[in-house]
């Protein structure tokens, strides 16, 4: 089946196996089921008709906002760098699932817990521009995960890419992930 | 490529053609291009793999609430009927796409708008229960429209359905909809 996806939608494609860009250095299943070691990711600009022989083929969207503010999108805007940078040569792609009780809250619940009260938007800016990020929608495209985040970053901001997944993990909007990988990559 | 949908998740793929349940008895564009009238809709429980032969396939997948909050959630929930209603022989599909300036609002500009300033779901809430409705959300799958939504009632309240999305065209939300075509059925 054709798709046709609006320029504002970047559809992408993550096929872990034995060829693309990207090395994978390691993968760690965090919560729940982890995915195979492979040992390349290639990206794909696509969300469908991948033709790839993977291990593990994961499919996301990313999209409009869904819980931004426009005051926190300005100011995210201001700082959030592109991704591709050439000293970026670091990467994670986090796939994480959240559990039936974070779908049955409502905006306003789901919005309180992500940044009123885990400040998932305010406390990550610290990691900008260091840190360059893209969130890739996957659950209503049937996929097993609900959420592809990929972060790219120079070798030398290492630690504070780990210092800003130790801080999400650590909120109480990371309570309801039922389902974790962490998967690291060099180029 | 198999798509597993979680149990909270509702994909359907609309075909449009000679076969189906629901006869169609108008197709009108009511905003940019429309669709070819065809006979007959087959409405299936899958938003892939379809082996449909129709003038069109439109899929979606209906899910969590994006605007609604609690306290208005539960008032829906307390008269939203369910669909498959014996009496309710009559039903509209209705795809809208809206414009890029929708968007690239943020959460509480969208929400501003939606129910701030065009009062969606207060002033869907006197139709229910007359009238039954599921939202299908298309626009990560790659589709040309946004939403589909599905409605349904008995011939009784066909006057108060044309009331609700009269309504519904004339408020501030609506012109952000650059694309919607109006289709009929009854079985």
């Amino acid at each position: 089946m054709t798709r046709m996806y609006r320029p504002d939608l970047h559809p992408a494609t993550f096929v872990g196996g034995a060829t693309g860009a990207w090395k994978i250095e390691s993968v760690r299943a965090v919560t729940g089921d982890g995915l195979p070691l492979v040992e390349r990711l290639d990206v794909r600009v696509a969300a469908d008709g991948v033709d790839a022989a993977g291990a593990w083929i994961l499919r996301g969207v990313a999209g409009h906002e869904r819980y931004v503010e426009r005051a926190e999108h300005d100011r995210l805007k201001a700082t959030s760098p592109a991704l591709g940078r050439a000293e970026a040569t670091c990467a994670a792609l986090v796939p994480i699932r959240k559990s039936p009780a974070w779908w049955a809250l409502s905006q306003d619940e789901r919005r309180g817990i992500f940044e009123g009260r885990s400040r998932h938007i305010s406390d990550s800016m610290p990691y900008l521009p260091r840190v360059a990020r893209r969130l890739y929608h996957a659950r209503e495209l049937g996929e097993p995960f609900d959420f592809l985040t990929w972060f790219e970053f120079a070798p030398e901001h290492a630690q504070a890419f780990e210092d800003l997944v130790g801080m999400l993990r650590g909120r109480e909007e990371w309570s309801f992930v039922d389902r974790e990988v962490d998967i690291r990559l060099s180029r």
